[in-house]
Protein backbone atom coordinates (compact mmCIF):
# COMPACT_ATOMS: atom_id res chain seq x y z
CA UNK A 1 0.00 0.00 0.00
CA UNK A 2 2.55 2.04 0.71
CA UNK A 3 1.15 4.08 3.65
CA UNK A 4 3.27 6.75 5.41
CA UNK A 5 3.18 6.37 9.72
CA UNK A 6 3.48 9.60 11.01
CA UNK A 7 2.50 8.83 14.66
CA UNK A 8 2.98 12.75 15.56
CA UNK A 9 -0.34 14.76 14.91
CA UNK A 10 0.56 18.24 13.40
CA UNK A 11 0.11 21.27 15.96
CA UNK A 12 -2.47 23.54 13.64
CA UNK A 13 -1.90 23.44 9.71
CA UNK A 14 -3.98 22.00 7.19
CA UNK A 15 -5.25 18.99 9.44
CA UNK A 16 -6.48 21.46 12.50
CA UNK A 17 -8.26 23.22 9.67
CA UNK A 18 -9.86 19.88 8.81
CA UNK A 19 -11.47 19.12 12.25
CA UNK A 20 -12.63 22.24 12.07
CA UNK A 21 -14.38 21.36 9.17
CA UNK A 22 -15.62 18.28 10.75
CA UNK A 23 -16.79 20.30 13.72
CA UNK A 24 -18.86 22.74 11.70
CA UNK A 25 -20.63 19.39 9.73
CA UNK A 26 -21.36 18.17 13.20
CA UNK A 27 -23.10 21.18 14.36
CA UNK A 28 -25.08 21.35 11.09
CA UNK A 29 -26.44 17.76 11.76
CA UNK A 30 -23.96 16.12 9.43
CA UNK A 31 -21.43 13.48 9.74
CA UNK A 32 -18.25 15.08 11.00
CA UNK A 33 -15.74 14.69 8.40
CA UNK A 34 -13.87 17.81 7.41
CA UNK A 35 -11.27 18.38 4.23
CA UNK A 36 -9.07 21.07 3.17
CA UNK A 37 -7.06 21.49 -0.15
CA UNK A 38 -3.72 23.17 0.27
CA UNK A 39 -1.49 23.86 -3.10
CA UNK A 40 2.09 23.91 -3.83
CA UNK A 41 2.97 26.50 -1.54
CA UNK A 42 0.43 25.26 1.83
CA UNK A 43 -1.91 27.33 1.28
CA UNK A 44 -5.71 26.65 1.78
CA UNK A 45 -7.42 26.46 -1.42
CA UNK A 46 -10.46 24.48 -0.60
CA UNK A 47 -11.89 23.51 3.17
CA UNK A 48 -15.75 22.09 3.55
CA UNK A 49 -17.22 19.26 5.60
CA UNK A 50 -20.38 17.57 4.83
CA UNK A 51 -23.37 18.66 3.21
CA UNK A 52 -24.86 15.54 2.42
CA UNK A 53 -28.13 16.29 4.06
CA UNK A 54 -27.73 19.95 3.79
CA UNK A 55 -27.29 19.58 -0.31
CA UNK A 56 -29.78 16.64 -0.78
CA UNK A 57 -26.03 15.47 -2.42
CA UNK A 58 -24.92 11.73 -1.67
CA UNK A 59 -21.84 12.71 -3.48
CA UNK A 60 -21.18 15.91 -1.28
CA UNK A 61 -18.90 14.37 1.08
CA UNK A 62 -16.42 16.71 2.38
CA UNK A 63 -13.32 15.55 -0.08
CA UNK A 64 -15.80 15.60 -3.00
CA UNK A 65 -16.77 19.12 -2.09
CA UNK A 66 -12.93 20.50 -1.88
CA UNK A 67 -12.14 18.89 -4.94
CA UNK A 68 -14.08 20.28 -6.84
CA UNK A 69 -14.13 23.95 -5.18
CA UNK A 70 -10.19 23.60 -5.92
CA UNK A 71 -10.58 22.49 -9.75
CA UNK A 72 -13.22 25.39 -10.65
CA UNK A 73 -10.58 27.83 -8.33
CA UNK A 74 -8.03 26.63 -10.22
CA UNK A 75 -9.44 26.02 -13.34
CA UNK A 76 -8.19 22.71 -13.76
CA UNK A 77 -9.53 19.53 -13.75
CA UNK A 78 -6.05 18.41 -12.69
CA UNK A 79 -4.93 18.77 -9.03
CA UNK A 80 -1.58 17.92 -9.72
CA UNK A 81 0.38 20.25 -6.99
CA UNK A 82 -2.39 19.59 -4.12
CA UNK A 83 -2.50 17.93 -1.48
CA UNK A 84 -5.71 16.92 0.31
CA UNK A 85 -6.56 16.52 4.15
CA UNK A 86 -9.44 14.82 5.21
CA UNK A 87 -9.87 13.54 9.23
CA UNK A 88 -11.81 10.28 8.01
CA UNK A 89 -10.05 7.86 5.62
CA UNK A 90 -11.80 8.48 2.02
CA UNK A 91 -14.62 5.90 1.27
CA UNK A 92 -14.54 4.49 -2.14
CA UNK A 93 -16.21 6.93 -4.56
CA UNK A 94 -13.79 9.96 -2.86
CA UNK A 95 -10.66 7.59 -2.96
CA UNK A 96 -11.17 7.41 -6.85
CA UNK A 97 -12.27 11.10 -7.09
CA UNK A 98 -8.76 11.81 -5.40
CA UNK A 99 -6.96 9.50 -8.05
CA UNK A 100 -9.21 11.20 -11.18
CA UNK A 101 -8.12 14.70 -9.51
CA UNK A 102 -4.08 13.77 -9.36
CA UNK A 103 -3.61 14.53 -6.04
CA UNK A 104 -0.32 14.39 -4.96
CA UNK A 105 -0.43 13.70 -1.40
CA UNK A 106 -3.34 12.61 0.71
CA UNK A 107 -3.36 12.54 4.43
CA UNK A 108 -6.33 11.18 6.41
CA UNK A 109 -7.23 10.83 10.31
CA UNK A 110 -8.98 7.92 11.85
CA UNK A 111 -9.03 4.92 9.61
CA UNK A 112 -12.91 3.76 8.70
CA UNK A 113 -12.93 -0.25 8.63
CA UNK A 114 -16.58 -0.17 7.85
CA UNK A 115 -17.03 2.20 4.97
CA UNK A 116 -13.04 3.20 4.22
CA UNK A 117 -11.70 2.84 0.28
CA UNK A 118 -8.08 2.99 0.99
CA UNK A 119 -6.84 0.86 3.23
CA UNK A 120 -10.07 -1.27 4.19
CA UNK A 121 -12.91 -2.40 1.29
CA UNK A 122 -11.36 -2.17 -2.33
CA UNK A 123 -8.65 -0.25 -1.84
CA UNK A 124 -8.62 2.09 -4.58
CA UNK A 125 -5.47 3.03 -4.68
CA UNK A 126 -4.00 -0.76 -4.75
CA UNK A 127 -5.12 -2.13 -8.01
CA UNK A 128 -3.32 -2.26 -11.22
CA UNK A 129 -5.93 0.06 -12.90
CA UNK A 130 -5.92 2.78 -10.68
CA UNK A 131 -4.34 5.13 -12.98
CA UNK A 132 -3.40 7.40 -10.72
CA UNK A 133 -1.60 6.83 -6.46
CA UNK A 134 -1.00 10.16 -4.35
CA UNK A 135 1.13 9.38 -1.64
CA UNK A 136 -1.04 8.45 1.18
CA UNK A 137 0.04 9.32 5.01
CA UNK A 138 -3.01 8.11 7.28
CA UNK A 139 -3.18 8.35 11.17
CA UNK A 140 -2.88 12.08 10.74
CA UNK A 141 -4.79 13.62 14.04
CA UNK A 142 -6.95 10.37 14.03
CA UNK A 143 -7.55 10.65 17.92
CA UNK A 144 -9.19 13.87 17.39
CA UNK A 145 -11.33 12.68 14.40
CA UNK A 146 -12.51 9.52 15.59
CA UNK A 147 -14.05 11.10 19.36
CA UNK A 148 -16.19 13.75 16.87
CA UNK A 149 -17.61 10.59 15.10
CA UNK A 150 -18.10 8.58 18.41
CA UNK A 151 -19.32 11.91 20.02
CA UNK A 152 -21.70 12.68 17.05
CA UNK A 153 -23.51 8.63 16.66
CA UNK A 154 -23.61 8.34 20.49
CA UNK A 155 -26.02 11.35 20.29
CA UNK A 156 -27.81 10.28 17.42
CA UNK A 157 -28.46 6.44 18.99
CA UNK B 1 -21.89 -10.60 -9.87
CA UNK B 2 -25.11 -11.14 -10.84
CA UNK B 3 -24.98 -9.32 -13.90
CA UNK B 4 -28.08 -9.80 -16.34
CA UNK B 5 -27.44 -9.90 -20.00
CA UNK B 6 -30.10 -8.82 -22.26
CA UNK B 7 -28.46 -8.81 -25.89
CA UNK B 8 -31.13 -6.32 -27.11
CA UNK B 9 -31.04 -2.71 -27.03
CA UNK B 10 -34.26 -1.31 -26.30
CA UNK B 11 -35.42 0.76 -28.84
CA UNK B 12 -35.76 4.40 -27.62
CA UNK B 13 -36.21 4.60 -24.18
CA UNK B 14 -33.89 6.16 -21.47
CA UNK B 15 -30.57 4.17 -22.97
CA UNK B 16 -31.46 5.76 -26.24
CA UNK B 17 -31.99 9.13 -24.32
CA UNK B 18 -28.27 8.60 -22.35
CA UNK B 19 -26.94 7.68 -25.58
CA UNK B 20 -28.29 11.24 -26.89
CA UNK B 21 -26.28 12.73 -24.29
CA UNK B 22 -23.44 11.42 -24.98
CA UNK B 23 -23.49 12.40 -28.08
CA UNK B 24 -24.12 16.22 -27.09
CA UNK B 25 -20.99 15.56 -24.95
CA UNK B 26 -18.76 14.38 -28.10
CA UNK B 27 -19.93 17.82 -29.64
CA UNK B 28 -18.82 19.72 -26.79
CA UNK B 29 -15.54 18.21 -26.63
CA UNK B 30 -15.90 15.98 -23.54
CA UNK B 31 -15.23 12.35 -23.66
CA UNK B 32 -18.64 10.85 -24.96
CA UNK B 33 -20.79 9.34 -22.15
CA UNK B 34 -24.11 10.29 -21.21
CA UNK B 35 -26.33 9.46 -18.23
CA UNK B 36 -30.23 9.57 -18.03
CA UNK B 37 -32.33 8.30 -13.96
CA UNK B 38 -35.85 7.64 -14.62
CA UNK B 39 -37.89 7.19 -11.44
CA UNK B 40 -40.48 5.08 -10.15
CA UNK B 41 -42.97 5.66 -13.07
CA UNK B 42 -40.36 5.35 -15.60
CA UNK B 43 -40.01 9.16 -16.09
CA UNK B 44 -36.39 10.84 -16.50
CA UNK B 45 -36.34 13.35 -13.90
CA UNK B 46 -32.36 13.66 -14.86
CA UNK B 47 -30.16 13.45 -17.81
CA UNK B 48 -26.70 14.59 -18.51
CA UNK B 49 -23.72 14.08 -20.39
CA UNK B 50 -19.55 14.16 -19.18
CA UNK B 51 -18.69 17.96 -18.47
CA UNK B 52 -15.41 17.53 -16.64
CA UNK B 53 -13.77 19.81 -19.11
CA UNK B 54 -16.56 22.67 -19.10
CA UNK B 55 -16.53 22.83 -15.73
CA UNK B 56 -13.05 22.28 -14.73
CA UNK B 57 -14.40 19.69 -12.50
CA UNK B 58 -12.52 15.92 -12.71
CA UNK B 59 -16.14 14.75 -10.58
CA UNK B 60 -18.27 15.75 -13.44
CA UNK B 61 -18.99 12.45 -15.04
CA UNK B 62 -22.37 12.03 -16.61
CA UNK B 63 -23.70 9.23 -13.59
CA UNK B 64 -22.60 12.04 -11.16
CA UNK B 65 -24.11 14.83 -12.09
CA UNK B 66 -27.60 13.12 -13.19
CA UNK B 67 -27.14 11.61 -9.38
CA UNK B 68 -26.91 15.02 -7.99
CA UNK B 69 -29.54 16.44 -9.93
CA UNK B 70 -31.83 13.40 -9.49
CA UNK B 71 -31.36 13.91 -5.85
CA UNK B 72 -32.19 17.55 -5.88
CA UNK B 73 -35.46 17.34 -7.35
CA UNK B 74 -36.53 14.64 -4.95
CA UNK B 75 -35.20 16.42 -1.88
CA UNK B 76 -34.23 13.35 -1.12
CA UNK B 77 -30.23 11.65 -0.49
CA UNK B 78 -31.64 8.19 -1.77
CA UNK B 79 -33.05 7.35 -5.21
CA UNK B 80 -34.67 3.84 -3.84
CA UNK B 81 -37.08 3.47 -6.23
CA UNK B 82 -34.46 5.18 -9.44
CA UNK B 83 -32.93 3.81 -12.31
CA UNK B 84 -29.77 5.22 -13.68
CA UNK B 85 -28.80 4.46 -17.29
CA UNK B 86 -25.04 4.99 -18.50
CA UNK B 87 -23.87 4.24 -21.72
CA UNK B 88 -20.62 3.20 -20.40
CA UNK B 89 -19.67 0.69 -17.95
CA UNK B 90 -19.03 3.12 -14.85
CA UNK B 91 -15.65 4.14 -13.30
CA UNK B 92 -15.36 2.74 -9.70
CA UNK B 93 -16.25 6.59 -8.12
CA UNK B 94 -19.37 6.32 -9.88
CA UNK B 95 -20.22 2.97 -9.36
CA UNK B 96 -19.53 3.78 -5.49
CA UNK B 97 -21.58 6.67 -5.81
CA UNK B 98 -24.18 4.89 -7.24
CA UNK B 99 -24.54 2.35 -4.28
CA UNK B 100 -24.41 5.73 -1.89
CA UNK B 101 -27.62 7.18 -3.83
CA UNK B 102 -29.40 4.02 -3.24
CA UNK B 103 -30.09 3.35 -6.81
CA UNK B 104 -32.34 0.36 -7.33
CA UNK B 105 -31.12 -0.99 -10.99
CA UNK B 106 -27.88 -0.07 -12.87
CA UNK B 107 -28.31 -0.36 -16.72
CA UNK B 108 -24.57 0.32 -18.73
CA UNK B 109 -23.69 0.17 -22.81
CA UNK B 110 -20.49 -0.68 -23.50
CA UNK B 111 -17.81 -2.43 -20.92
CA UNK B 112 -14.82 -0.15 -19.84
CA UNK B 113 -11.77 -3.12 -19.33
CA UNK B 114 -9.50 0.23 -18.71
CA UNK B 115 -11.18 2.37 -16.33
CA UNK B 116 -14.65 0.43 -15.36
CA UNK B 117 -15.51 -0.41 -11.63
CA UNK B 118 -18.05 -2.66 -11.98
CA UNK B 119 -17.05 -5.78 -13.99
CA UNK B 120 -13.71 -4.35 -14.29
CA UNK B 121 -11.21 -3.14 -11.62
CA UNK B 122 -12.27 -3.18 -7.66
CA UNK B 123 -15.89 -4.68 -8.91
CA UNK B 124 -17.24 -2.05 -6.37
CA UNK B 125 -20.18 -4.01 -5.78
CA UNK B 126 -18.87 -7.24 -5.13
CA UNK B 127 -16.90 -6.40 -2.48
CA UNK B 128 -18.33 -7.14 1.39
CA UNK B 129 -17.71 -3.73 2.29
CA UNK B 130 -20.55 -2.50 -0.18
CA UNK B 131 -23.32 -0.97 1.42
CA UNK B 132 -26.07 -1.16 -0.84
CA UNK B 133 -26.03 -3.16 -4.71
CA UNK B 134 -28.26 -2.34 -7.51
CA UNK B 135 -29.57 -4.57 -9.46
CA UNK B 136 -26.83 -4.71 -12.65
CA UNK B 137 -27.67 -4.93 -16.61
CA UNK B 138 -24.68 -4.53 -18.43
CA UNK B 139 -24.30 -4.20 -22.67
CA UNK B 140 -27.36 -2.28 -22.97
CA UNK B 141 -26.80 -0.32 -26.66
CA UNK B 142 -23.37 -1.32 -26.00
CA UNK B 143 -22.38 -1.47 -29.72
CA UNK B 144 -23.63 2.47 -30.79
CA UNK B 145 -22.18 3.15 -26.67
CA UNK B 146 -18.54 1.86 -28.05
CA UNK B 147 -18.74 3.13 -31.26
CA UNK B 148 -19.00 7.01 -30.43
CA UNK B 149 -15.93 6.86 -27.80
CA UNK B 150 -13.97 4.96 -30.75
CA UNK B 151 -14.62 7.63 -33.10
CA UNK B 152 -13.99 10.16 -30.24
CA UNK B 153 -10.69 9.18 -29.42
CA UNK B 154 -9.86 8.27 -33.52
CA UNK B 155 -10.27 12.09 -34.15
CA UNK B 156 -7.66 12.98 -31.66
CA UNK B 157 -5.02 10.71 -32.06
Amino acid sequence: MGLNHQPEAPQGGPMAAALDEARAAAARGEVPVGAVIVDAAGIVIAADGNRTRALSDPTAHAEMLVIRAAAARLGSERLTQCDLYVTLEPCPMCAAAVSAARIRRLYYGAPDPKSGGVEHGPRIFAGPSCHHRPEVYPDIAASPSAALLRAFFAARR
